[in-house]
């Protein structure tokens, strides 16, 4: 008989945590026990997993004890302050929040890509940047046929990339706005409905965000690629669900657009679709609620010789984040 | 008294050729007579025009005796059929379209930035296209201090670019999506409402479409670059006004940001609006309805110690169309 997992899940009620108890049900992963925590405002009410009512329990120091793996979908406060409890009681802490992922002794793993760096953990492994797990999954295959130097991205993030709240509050923006009435702006800087909002995260000295950074300094990690460099500007775009990436990548030496599309195409995670005549490229509208990254627009770099660009798409709620944080999980299972 | 002049309106009623109409009136251009044109359809209605009324007139080879500006707001295939007739009558024709902005005897104008070259005119001198004529502003300061050799484009282009029926598509499918009702595209091929679509214009041979090789066939040459490479993915977006466009520009020398933000703060037809703290930077939000294109998130491109990253927006209605194409008039005014 297989092992089955207890399993806690930390941010039971947030756009990432809801996703995940949707995966777990839906990927068959063997759950013996589901613990979903949350904070205290949420304890006491249910979550629905595998046909039962699940009550939620307040995330505390206390909640790891028997936990097999913990999934943290919570902010980078939270995370750090819980680490040692969820570590010491023995459990896996696969987080998707930010406050380990550069650390040295935590692996931060896309499992089509580095899933040997997984097994190396002390206790914690971290769950990319979303923007980063879909744009490496898309130019890893390239990066196989010859290192990638530099990058220089641009992003067209979804509002679901701010968690619950981002599509509420663009959905009734557009409300408004056909109706006349006030806009009102909480989860962004500005309004979303009809704009564009080229900040996401906080600004750094260097004039980048912190969100943008995370493309070389992520990036770099996940594909082994210690000298990479990123050129990267992150948009908020009114689109519920996908985010959407622009990349021109620079390979150490030239890489023909025939074999960089033979190895998307075979490479795990990926889906080439790129054909003009059919006019197949990705848009949000095709690759939301799917764990595979789109690739297409597949073309010569007309600025370097050893450059393509692309442009590749990804649910960012799933494979940016809840899906890839149960596919580092399903590395360590029977 | 100053010399008043007969202005021929090629596509009165277009979304240009609106924007014309009023644009020509709010800058007080002098003239004498309108002669609004467009197809058979519409000949016989009326536009408005400094508080007149003025019949539309059908556009034939026989309209333009009389003329001496006119200004070209219809498709190529039109621009080249009457073209002869425009310039045989004397008047000197300033056409929107791309028939002739590559033509060798045909100027290709931002006035702001290649005013000489429209006075070396045979009769035709063409408005470049919108996305280009904001890059251009934008990144001609910077031009001015080390020309530039290259640049990484990704646009994020509004439904107005693809004219009047741009926005209503864009709106009737919002209002079906709440609604829940079917969703049509006839101006896009896809869906736009909550959707991005890479591909504007047609694709060529190099799988690069017609819209992202402007940047560099038409921005080399109005910044007079022969050499300039550009590497552009166009994306449209639900957006209803003002395009987008984040760039990576590398210049012959190094640029220091200072000194760059300083050539944008004084040049023609810019505003820098760059502050991090202040959470200032370009968003069709705020850059819509006006002349001047915004420039922001000026820093260091991580890629190449040559380069520096940027976010512009500009109302592609105005100056990336209208405006241009009466500032190229306008050199020609007493």
């Amino acid at each position: 008989m297989k092992r089955k997992y207890n399993i806690a899940l930390l941010g039971a009620t947030g756009a990432v945590g809801q996703e995940m108890l949707s995966l777990l049900e839906e990927r068959n992963f063997p759950v013996n026990n589901l613990i979903p925590l949350a904070s205290a405002r949420s304890a006491g009410k249910d979550v629905d997993f595998c046909g039962e009512k699940i009550k939620i329990k307040e995330a505390t120091s206390n909640s790891f004890a028997g936990a097999d793996i913990v999934f943290g979908a919570v902010g980078s406060g939270l995370s750090r302050e819980l680490a040692s409890s969820i570590t010491n009681s023995g459990a896996i802490f696969i987080d998707n929040s930010s406050a380990f992922r550069m650390n040295d002794d935590v692996p931060l793993v896309v499992p089509e890509i580095n899933p040997e760096d997984a097994k190396k953990h002390k206790g914690i492994i971290a769950n990319p940047n979303c923007s980063t797990i879909i744009t490496a999954v898309a130019v890893n295959p390239i990066s196989k046929l010859s290192p990638i130097k530099s990058m220089v991205v641009s992003t067209y993030q979804a509002v679901s990339g701010a968690g619950a709240a981002g599509p509420q509050e663009l959905l009734a923006q557009v409300k408004a706005l056909l109706a006349n009435d006030e806009i009102k702006s909480n989860v962004f800087q500005y309004q979303i409905a009809e704009n564009l909002i080229p900040h996401i995260g906080s600004f750094l000295d260097n004039d980048y965000t912190d969100e943008e950074m995370k493309l070389q300094r992520e990036g770099s990690k996940i594909l082994h690629l210690p000298d990479l460099k990123v050129s990267c500007t992150c948009v908020r775009v009114p689109v519920i669900r996908s985010h959407s990436i622009s990349a021109c990548v620079v390979t150490e030496s030239q890489v023909s657009i025939e074999a960089a599309s033979k190895a998307i195409d075979k490479a795990p995670g990926c889906k080439l679709y790129d054909d003009k005549t059919k006019k197949q490229y990705p848009m949000p509208l095709i690759t939301s609620n799917q764990d595979i990254v789109y690739v297409g627009r597949l073309r010569k770099d007309l600025t370097n010789e050893n450059g393509i660009a692309l442009w590749c798409c990804g649910d960012q709620v799933r494979k940016g984040a809840a899906t890839n944080a149960i596919q580092i999980a399903e590395l360590f299972i029977d």
